[in-house]
C-alpha cells in the first residue's frame, strides 16, 4: 500500500484539466438522467448524483482516483486493524463495533471484537434490567429518563440519532424512556436540564472516553451536587461510559461501567456504548441492534470497487471533485425531515474534525484543499431562510439533500388535496429542479442562474436500520476522502492549544499579553 | 442620496491594493491593540475587534467606504420611510417596532408609527388577559402553553429569542406559559408537538403575514384537527398574526388577530407581533418591552457616524473587508452561552436571505462577492466539534464569538476551584488567543498557524435588553452590508422558484424531464 499526497497523483493533474471544460448539467439533466445516475445504499435508501456536475468522463476519472489513491484497499486495511490513526499511533475501529468485515483484530492475544461484543451484551443487558425495574433510583422509584453528560461526539451523535428515533419509537411503541442530554459548561444548560427532571427516577450517563473532559466532569458534579440535596445517592443514579484506563472506570461512585477503547474515537463513537447505553436505555437494545445492523449494511456496501455501486465511495469522489477542482468551499446537509433536525450538526463534527487538516498524515503541509465547512437546516424551514443565498448568492454551494417517501408517524392531514408527507416530498423534489435547471427572466433580481449542484440520498422511511446506514454513509464518505488528501481523518490536534491556554488562563498564567486583557474583559481577573 | 454598486466607488481599489499588504495581527495583537479596539454597544454590551485583521490605515479607509456609499444617510432614510425594498416597491420599517427615530413616517394620512405602537398596546393587553385568565380555553381551563405556527421569519426569530430568555425568565420569576413551535411542513414536526402539550390549556398562534403560506397553513389544520378531535373548539384556542389584508384578518376562525404589515419583512419581524404575541404570552408583556427597549438603544447608536464609536456598522465594514478583500466565503457566529443555542440559526437567515444576492438594488448583475454563508454552534460545544478546521483547516473562517461575565440563573457549582461560568469564560478568552496567536511547533501535525480573525461581542448578562440590543445590531450590520453592496435586503425572489415547481408537482404538472422523474423517486407520482 501507497500513501501520497494528492497532488502527487497522476490523476490530479488530468482531473484539473477536465474541470476547466465543465459539464454543462443545467442542460444535460433530463429523466434519463435522473433515472440513471442511482446507486444502492444499505437499508433501502439510494444515492442519485444526476444532479452534480459529472459526466461520464468525470466518473472514469474518479474510478481512476479512487483506484490510484487505493481506497478500497486503505478501508480494508483499517478494517483489519491497521495503524491508520498514525498521530496517535491507534487502530481505527468503529466499524467493529456493528460487525466483522475483515480479519479479526488482536491485540496482545485479545480478540477486540469480542471485546466490543461483550460491552454490546453488557449495555443491552443493563438496559433491560432498568426496564425490568431491576436497578431503581435510590428511594426504590423506577428511572423513566436518561440524561446523558457528555460533550462533543458524546454528545452530538448520540442527540442526533435519540431525536432521529423519537417519533419512530413513540409510533411503534418502542419508547421507554425520555433521554436528556447535558454538554456545555455553561451552568445554565445544566441547570435547566437537571431542572427539568424527576431527579428521583433519573439515571445519567456520564460520558468521557479518557475520564478527564473538563466540561463533563464539572458537569457531574453539577448533576451530583442537585441529587445530593434533593436527598438521592449518587452512585445509584449514575453509569459511567469510559475506557477501562480512566479513574471512571470500576468506580465506586457509579452502578456500573461501560468500556470502550482508543481504537474508537469521539466523532465515531456513536455505535459504541457511547451511544448504545442512552439509545437503549431509551428506546430497547433491540432497537439499538437494529440500527447497527444498518450501519454494518452500509460498511459492506462500501467495500465495492466499483465506484458506481459504492455510494459512500461516490459521494467522497463527488465532493472532493467539487472541493478541489471546482473550488467550493463548503456543502450543505438539507434533510427533509424534522427527525435529521441535528443530523447535520453531527455531520458538521463528523466531517469538519477528521477532514480538517491542513497536514498529510506523515506531517506534511499540504498544498491544496482538504474538508469543507458543513452546514445545514432541515427543509422546508431553510428554504424559508437561507435558500435565498442558495439560489441566488454570488458562490455556488454545493448541497445533499435527505428524503423520505413515508412519515415516521403516519400522523397526517391532508390539505388541498395532498397530505403533508406529500408536500414535504414536493418541495424537495421541486428544489432539486430549481437549483439544476434555474429560470430565464429578463429581470435579473426575477432570474435563476441555476447549474447548483445537489445530491439526493432517499429511502422510504427514517428506522433504526435506515439511520444506521445513513450514519455510515457519512463515516466511510469521510474516511474515504481522508485516504483522498492523505490527512489523518482519525485524530484532532486542533483541539490542544485552547485546552491549554483555558487551564493557564483558570490557573491565573496568562502573561501579560492578549490572553490577559481578553481574561480582564471578561471579568476573570482585575 | 447616491447609489453605486461597490465597485464603482473609489475606494474600492484603495481597499482592493491595501489588502495585497497584509496586516500581521498575529504580531501585533498584545494587551494594548485588546483595550483599546472596544466600541460600546447598546444595553452594555462591548464589541471587541482587536483579534480583526484591521490596523489603522484599514480604519481610515473603512471608514472612506461608509462615508463614499453613505450608509448613514441611508439609514436615516430608511428611518424616515424611504421606499428601501426597490423591487417589491415597500418601505422597511421594523426600526419604528421599537421606537420613533427618525420622522414620522405617514401614509395615506396615517401614522404608521401609532398602528404599530396600537398593535404593541393591543397584544400586550391580549396577554396580560390570558394571563389573568380572562381569555380560557373551550372547557374553562386556563392557559398554559402558547403554541406557535409559522416558518422562516415566523418561527426562527421568535423561538431563537424564547430559547434566550428562558432560563433568565424562570429565575426572575417571569416564566408565565411554555411555548412551543411548530414550523415544518413535515407532519412529524406537527404530529410530536401537539402530542406533547395539554390541547385544553394550549393557545396556538397562527403567523401568515400573507396568510398564504403553505406549511403554515397545513400546520393549521393539522392543529385544528387535533383539537376537534380532542372536542375543543379551534376558535377559543388560536389567534391570528397576520396582515390587515389577509383572509386570516377578522375572522371568527380566532379568538383575536394581531397585526402587521408589508413594511415588516419576516426575517425583521421579531419586535412585532409576530414575536411579541409569543414572547408576551410566555414571559409577560413587561419582558417583551425591555427587549424592544434594548433594541432601540442598538438602533439609535447606529446613526452615528464615525466608524469608531458605531458598533454594528464597523462590524458590517470588518466583514466586507474580509469578504471582499481577503476573500473569505463565510463567517461562523459562536456565541459562549447555551441560552443563545438557535441564535445562529436566526442569523444565518437573516444575513443569507438579506444579502444572498447577485443583483443590484436596480437589477444589474454584480461583478463582486456578497452575503458570506453564516453558521454556529454554541461553545464550548463547537470547540469538542468543528473547531479542529477552523484551528487547522486549509481556510481561514472568520469568528465572532459571544460572551458574558455572568450566567442567567446563576445556579452555579465549583469545581476545581472555579465555577462552569468561569470556565466557560476562559475556554472564551483561550480560543480567541489561540486562534489569533497560534502556536510554532516543529510537528507540524501539533503547530496553529494563528492569523485567524474573530471579534468578540461581550455584556455582563443575557437579559431582555441585552438580547434585544443583539438583536438590533445583528439587524442593523446586514442592512449596512446591504447599503455597501448596493443590493436590496429586504426581499427574497431566491425562494420564488421553488415554490412555483412545488405547486406545479402537487398539481400533477411536472412535464416530462428531471422534476418528475425526480418525483417518481420520491414516491410521487408513478
Amino acid at each position: 500500500m501507497q500513501y501520497k499526497n494528492f497532488d502527487e497523483t497522476n490523476i490530479f493533474n488530468k482531473l484539473k484539466s477536465h474541470a476547466s471544460g465543465s459539464f454543462n448539467f443545467r442542460e444535460k439533466l433530463d429523466a434519463k438522467r435522473v433515472e440513471k445516475c442511482v446507486v444502492p445504499m444499505g437499508a433501502g435508501f439510494k444515492y442519485s448524483w444526476a444532479a452534480k456536475a459529472v459526466d461520464d468522463t468525470c466518473v472514469s476519472l474518479l474510478q481512476e482516483l479512487s483506484d490510484e489513491q487505493q481506497l478500497i484497499l486503505k478501508y480494508k486495511a483499517l478494517l483489519d486493524g491497521e495503524m491508520m490513526n498514525t498521530g496517535e499511533k491507534r487502530k481505527v475501529l468503529h466499524h467493529l463495533l456493528r460487525g466483522e468485515q475483515g480479519n479479526p483484530v488482536v491485540k496482545d492475544g485479545k480478540n477486540i471484537g469480542d471485546f466490543y461484543r461483550k460491552e454490546l451484551d453488557r449495555f443491552c443487558e443493563f438496559a433491560s434490567c432498568v426496564h425490568a425495574g431491576k436497578y431503581r433510583g435510590s428511594t426504590g422509584k423506577e428511572f423513566n429518563t436518561v440524561v446523558q453528560i457528555g460533550i462533543g461526539g458524546s454528545d452530538l451523535g448520540p442527540r442526533a440519532l435519540y431525536i432521529a428515533l423519537d417519533n419512530w419509537a413513540v409510533k411503534e411503541g418502542k419508547k421507554r424512556m425520555e433521554a436528556k442530554f447535558i454538554s456545555n459548561v455553561d451552568p445554565d444548560d445544566a441547570s435547566a436540564v437537571t431542572a427539568s427532571c424527576k431527579l428521583e427516577s433519573s439515571l445519567f450517563i456520564l460520558v468521557s472516553k479518557s475520564g478527564t473532559t473538563q466540561e463533563t466532569l464539572a458537569n457531574e458534579l453539577f448533576a451530583k451536587d442537585k441529587l445530593v440535596k434533593a436527598g438521592l445517592d449518587p452512585s445509584k443514579h449514575m453509569i459511567a461510559v469510559t475506557s477501562q484506563t480512566s479513574p471512571l472506570a470500576r468506580n465506586s461512585a457509579y452502578l456500573d461501567s461501560f468500556y470502550i477503547d482508543d481504537y474508537i474515537g469521539g466523532r465515531y463513537s456513536s455505535s459504541s456504548a457511547v451511544g448504545g447505553c442512552v439509545l437503549s436505555l431509551a428506546f430497547g437494545p433491540d432497537v439499538f441492534r437494529e440500527f447497527l445492523s444498518g450501519a454494518c449494511e452500509a460498511d459492506k456496501l462500501a467495500l465495492e470497487k466499483d465506484i458506481l455501486k459504492n455510494a459512500a465511495l461516490l459521494d467522497a469522489l463527488v465532493g472532493v471533485w467539487e472541493r478541489n477542482f471546482q473550488g467550493y468551499p463548503y456543502t450543505a446537509i438539507l434533510p427533509y425531515s424534522q427527525a435529521l433536525s441535528r443530523f447535520p450538526a453531527h455531520l458538521q463534527q463528523m466531517d469538519m474534525e477528521s477532514n480538517g487538516k491542513r497536514v498529510s498524515r506523515s506531517g506534511e503541509i499540504l498544498n491544496y484543499q482538504t474538508g469543507p465547512v458543513i452546514f445545514g437546516e432541515p427543509g422546508t424551514n431553510g428554504q424559508h431562510s437561507f435558500y435565498q443565498l442558495l439560489h441566488q448568492g454570488t458562490g455556488v454551494i454545493p448541497l445533499q439533500f435527505i428524503g423520505f417517501t413515508e412519515s415516521q408517524k403516519n400522523d397526517d392531514v391532508s390539505v388541498d388535496g395532498s397530505v403533508s408527507q406529500k408536500k414535504l416530498c414536493a418541495n424537495l423534489a421541486a428544489q432539486i429542479a430549481a437549483f439544476a435547471k434555474g429560470q430565464d427572466d429578463s429581470d435579473k433580481n426575477k432570474d435563476f442562474p441555476g447549474g447548483r449542484p445537489s445530491s439526493l440520498i432517499f429511502g422510504k422511511k427514517l428506522t433504526p436500520a435506515a439511520l444506521g446506514s445513513l450514519l455510515a454513509h457519512y463515516e466511510n464518505k469521510v474516511m474515504f476522502q481522508g485516504f483522498i488528501w492523505n490527512v489523518n481523518s482519525f485524530d484532532q490536534e486542533g483541539v490542544q492549544l485552547g485546552k491549554k491556554l483555558t487551564k493557564k488562563v483558570l490557573s491565573g498564567d496568562y502573561g501579560d499579553g492578549a490572553l490577559k486583557a481578553f481574561s480582564r474583559m471578561l471579568g476573570l481577573c482585575p
